[in-house]
């Protein structure tokens, strides 16, 4: 019910999802005297249920309220179901910030997570096409501990989700040089270093905001705060581009017709810059998935969001996830014990 | 002398921007030996005069030791030049970090900053066709305190670097929500909004990473980790979508014959986006003004850089700069002994 669009654009989202992939089911959580009316004329009733509920968590309510008084919303109920089992994943185009209270409160995090996170797809020079950037904004501050369990958590993504068995993990940073940065990133990357092996995944440094989207990394290690900028920047400069791009063709007539027979060429690169269509945050961490959808996605996008969300779910990502943090909590804490015997910690 | 392309490329930029403009003049610091035939080759000895000194700072020398052991280098020299007034401005390749170091000792910083900062200009929607961004690694921390002398720095540097009379400034957060964010954004927000009328700029509140390039805003503060991760996701998603575009235009034969209908309009793009025609980085807050080159500019981001650096010495600004935060900081320091009086403070 939230989200800059309403329902409207969700149930649309959700006859997109449902034409595709006849695999999956819906419930829609919202007052069923304005879910119905969409869901009829959308032909969708047999693929539907409606779980008829009042409340709805506008997009500008403190999450702090939300989490005290966010009983009976739409927001609420879509996260309960994937407690109780109901729904396997939850996708909601709803405010951030409520959406992790809840989830936090309702679902609890993980064992040996600290901060839970926020989890993104990047459009990249990789083979899979896409990155993984985490934390992108469910925590403004994150510590040493909590960037080793971002490169945990976003290897085990990558692994499960993109199919890279043995993913590259780097660590943002202003400069690749290991003196640059902030103290608590030269910490976090003696502690991600450390981890890989555990981890099953490769360290490789630190890397810059240019090399977010290139082939030698695949999971992008930072702060909520840092990673939400650079997600917002990547797109509004792909937005821009766009923009460009229209004026160019459009400033001369010769340049229209050159638009016209570049149309495939156009599209072809326009489904490839679509932020649209990566659209889906992860939520990572928590006993159970949700994924976010941008508040203004549209149709298009709500569908994207549902297309993660099922992969996601299929997989049983979210189990393997938490095995892979609880091996390496409980050989922490031997490695701990053995005060840094390193033999112990090959696979 | 510093650089990934070495002085050739900063000599080849010399070269275009001495055509286009007969009112520079160069002074070039560096061994005569290797410089010489460089300036011969292209025929510039009436334009440029060479400062004979041997050491180089390296691209991955350590600022700290930089600033202790840097004299004799071509960098040093370049900011003394500016020091002894007998350059208007220099501009380098070079690393930095180290760069920002010899500025800091060479130049000192203007009576009323704590931290100066590196602006950049940010291609955007606005009439001028940029947003200017600071902090952009300077220094990866800034309390309120510094974001709020950012922000009298960055708009004194939209006035006189863009012809804004009255720049908008925001700062960059992870929403535009008042209560969204870091603590000292907070804070920083009711300084930036109470020093407006005297730093003669608009605050506009909170703005994310995709307003970056929008044309609501002329000057983004932010700190110089934040902004440089922005500055160089921004950089990086634009040379992806470049790549793109020319896979979709390589596709397939027709896609071919498109794409050299579509010449003019790409050109016509790839001007617009091209992050060598925005090179320059401007150090803000130090008696002499500093403009930095990116590390890997060829000819045409080494003009540019020059072009800018033509200007802002044209201008006068720095001076104007310096007028602007002394005039703040005196105000200041009357409203704190007014305890508060705004009465004081209209101009």
């Amino acid at each position: 019910m939230g989200g800059d669009r309403g329902p409207a654009a969700v149930v649309a989202g959700i006859q997109r999802s449902a034409k595709k992939n006849p695999d999956i089911a819906f419930i829609l959580h919202g007052p069923k005297d304005k879910l119905e009316p969409l869901i009829r004329r959308r032909k969708l009733e047999d693929r539907v249920k409606i779980n008829d509920v009042d409340g709805v968590v506008t997009m500008d309510a403190k999450p702090s309220v939300v989490m005290r008084q966010g009983k009976g919303t739409s927001m609420w109920e879509a996260v309960e179901s994937v407690r109780k089992g109901d729904a396997a994943v939850a996708v909601s185009c709803g405010n951030t910030g409520a959406l992790m209270g809840l989830s936090m409160i309702r679902l609890r995090k993980l064992p040996g997570i600290n901060r839970p996170a926020i989890a993104c797809l990047w459009p990249s020079e990789n083979p899979s096409g896409f990155n993984v950037m985490l934390d992108v904004g469910a925590d403004v501050r994150a510590d040493a501990t909590d960037l080793l369990q971002y490169a945990l958590m976003g290897a085990s993504y990558a692994r499960n989700g993109l199919g890279i068995e043995r993913p590259r993990v780097g660590l943002l940073n202003v400069g690749t040089e290991e003196y640059k940065g902030r103290p608590e990133l030269k910490e976090a990357a003696d502690l991600v270093e450390a981890a890989a092996s555990d981890g099953g995944y490769a360290y490789i440094g630190f890397i810059e905001g240019g090399d977010i989207p290139k082939s030698k990394v695949d999971v992008i290690v930072t702060d909520g705060f840092t990673g939400n900028v650079a997600l917002k920047t990547g797109e509004g400069t792909a937005r821009l581009i766009r923009s460009f791009l229209g004026d160019a063709f459009r400033a001369t007539p010769l340049s229209r017709i050159a638009a016209l027979l570049a149309l495939t060429s156009l599209r072809r690169l326009q489904k490839r810059i679509d932020p649209r269509r990566v659209n889906g945050g992860v939520f990572l961490g928590l006993n159970g998935t949700i994924v976010k959808s941008h508040g203004s996605a549209d149709s298009t996008g709500v569908s994207a969001a549902i297309k993660l969300a099922f992969r996601l779910a299929q997989s049983g990502f979210n189990e393997r996830l938490a095995a892979r943090v609880a091996s390496h909590s409980a050989r922490g804490q031997n490695a701990s014990q053995g005060a840094g015997e390193e033999s112990e910690q090959s696979e």
